[in-house]
């Protein structure tokens, strides 16, 4: 058996002591599956004293996370901090530099600093690994990375925010407005301290341009991934879409196409059979396409300290067993520029509008869709007791910016009341 | 960059020849990703002559398989032959005592040979890898080995043998009996030479069995999984279940409980609202449950040329990339011999009778199962035209032993027409 090995853990909030946790509970276990004893030689958190009903005493104390990285008798660091910038930045450079692998969850530094992160890892020939950042216990980086290392891929989609999946699930099974649940999930603590991460696609984003990376050997660009939150959804778009069989999911998808690399972080109708369409609550799942491995799809808790903690400790094995592979599956310099593809892949779209109840309204609406290129599959107008005529079309394939153009139009149009709400259907 | 990895590959069925395929039209992405060019130097089949649809010319061809494993120029033999004998033992045997690392999609092989060939490999610091012999595509084996490493598993199931799915949830769709749809999957190839290896769940008791190594630390013990395969199921259970809320499935459960390792495949009833219980056709699914992680879902294609040349080419890229893990994630002699739980772990049952319907014909029954210390859920008697009615009763958590005993009790009573239908409900 070697040396052990010795981590410094910088955080310790949930996760943190869900790591703890199963580096105490289990270390038998760890050092059979690893050939090394895994051990914690120091620890840092924002409150020293705070009872966090694991015993910590036997662990070096350090009051600067910093400090953690220049101390010899670490050799992984964990870092639990979060945020893009500031003193996890810091912490996981200072890491890096000094020789040390990195273990951390933390996607909001990776979306926006993985690229230069990776490059310094690989540098300094150490490991930077992040299975916890994306889609909680679901091992899927390293699905993606190792396991289906054989396939081109073709599309990545997932759920991978469980606040905004159990508020639109909620909405549905008890009939509930958005603003509601939101109160609901704020109060059960489901929600960042700035929520717009969660329900504005944020969070969920940065995941999506980490798997974007990693599927089609491109540099992390957040900035490229096209955002569009929940807060828009009404229950009535929830019905409606259960009417034709669909569900609508904060939905990421990304995929190569011959105009450039799509990423989209969007409200979407998925089939209410397939697995997408069925998640519930807070549950995270993630469907990887490949050439030759068809669809895989992927499933399980997105948050909380074991799960999380679980994918920490996925990363701190693999270390402990010697793997050795850049951050995002080939040399952080083989990642290539991809141009952001301004137009997305055509798909059926839903679209909701009210119309004015007057002769030729809903003519005027089919003439804007067929002289913007857009064709009808279904439509429906819905009984009113108003002027106001509720009226859903499900249109054929069409692209954004055939759709895009065809709200506007509307707009103009006379007989279009308030904003038309329109929805992809990601075919699956 | 380094030398190439270069591959001697035996077999150029199917799954063969979905390998050959990756390793030629992929070259640059493989090299990228695993740092190293993946070549190919010798192949050996039944057939030379056989026309294969990729051009194996520039590939050295040897008619004796074992001679791969003495070639010079071959690092990793790819064993794609089959069988749990013969020459594809003799060939990975050759393979790890001349230095080579070997990637098998051999179940059979594994299943009952696994635990010497683990040793074997690691007495010559060699990979032996078998991803694609489970479940086909899906990286159960990495997940299960490497991501979830850090968690205590508490229990594996999984729907694996693609053919009696289809077998399944064809007789409900079109409302066929198991004889005719048994005919169809013949007809379509579905099924294996021998289709007890499929519809008997030796196929899947052997993929259980691999993962029950890996999942609990303990030897491979094929001998030791209960098998019960699907012939006796009819079309009126798999409606009758359906009725209730279930669906029927050829499930592998494995789990480490007081009284021994329990392994089980047979059909089973599951909730239809978990994935489980929607899983249709060919696919496969595998639910692995951790202390930490909670229940993880993975699913996808059980079998094909695409997905199990995905799989072996994921073995293939770890070797590149230097990956060093003991075969069933942690040394083999550190495997134990675990006991077999005889009785399994209790479980609500489904039991289907015909009674002779005469005066306290169902009171007996009532009484017997009383005896028997199971208790009853629900029962329902369904109208009947003659003489014999049929009974459906769901029972709470009983053993197996006791519902064993009470369906004897049954034989006895003289009140019970045929055999019984006994399955178990698979709480997920």
């Amino acid at each position: 058996m070697s040396t052990p090995l010795r981590l410094g853990i910088a955080g310790l909030g949930t996760v943190g002591i869900g790591v703890v946790k199963i580096v105490q509970m289990q270390a038998d276990m760890l050092s059979r599956r690893s050939g090394r004893a895994v051990a914690i030689s120091a620890v840092c958190a924002s409150s020293r004293s705070k009872n966090r009903g694991v015993d910590i005493s036997c662990y070096d104390w350090e009051d600067d996370p910093v400090a953690l990285a220049h101390r010899a008798d670490v050799d992984v660091v964990v870092e639990l901090i979060g945020g893009e910038d500031g003193v996890a930045k810091a912490l996981v450079e200072a890491a890096l530099r000094n020789g040390k692998d990195v273990v951390t969850a933390n996607k909001a530094l990776l979306a926006h600093h993985g690229n230069e992160l990776a490059q310094l890892a690989e540098e300094n020939g150490r490991m930077l690994r992040f299975e916890a950042a994306v889609a909680g216990g679901i091992p899927v980086i390293k699905t993606l990375t190792e396991g289906l290392a054989g396939n081109r891929i073709t599309r990545v989609m997932g759920v991978m925010n469980g606040t905004c999946n159990y508020i639109l699930t909620r909405m549905e099974s008890a009939g509930l407005s958005y603003d509601v649940v939101f109160e609901e999930a704020r109060q059960l603590g489901y929600l960042e301290a700035d929520p717009n991460l969660d329900v504005g696609g944020i969070d969920a984003g940065h995941k999506l341009s980490l798997l974007s990376a990693i599927a089609f050997g491109t540099k992390v660009d957040f900035d490229a991934v096209v955002l569009q939150g929940i807060r828009a959804i009404s229950i009535d778009d929830i019905k409606l879409a259960r009417d034709m069989g669909y569900s609508i999911k904060l939905l990421g998808v990304a995929q190569m196409t011959g105009r450039g690399l799509e990423q989209r972080m969007s409200p979407c109708l998925v089939p209410e059979t397939h697995p997408l369409g069925q998640l519930q609550g807070g549950t995270n799942m993630v469907v990887i396409e490949g050439d030759s491995v068809g669809q895989i799809v992927l499933r399980g808790a997105g948050a909380g300290e074991g799960p999380t903690a679980s994918a920490v400790m996925g990363d701190v094995l693999d270390i402990a067993r010697g793997l050795q592979l850049p951050t995002f599956g080939q040399p952080a310099h083989t990642l290539v520029a991809a141009p952001t593809a301004v137009v997305s892949t055509g798909a059926p779209w839903y679209l909701r509008m009210v119309l004015l109840d007057k002769p030729g309204a809903l003519a005027k609406i089919a003439t804007i869709l067929g002289e913007c290129g857009v064709s009808i599959d279904r439509l429906r107008q819905y009984q009113h007791a108003d002027t106001h005529a509720p009226v859903l079309i499900v249109t054929h394939k069409a692209s954004s910016d055939d759709i895009t153009l065809a709200l506007e139009r509307f707009e103009d149009s006379g007989v279009v009341v308030g904003d038309p709400m329109a929805l992809r259907i990601e075919e699956v």
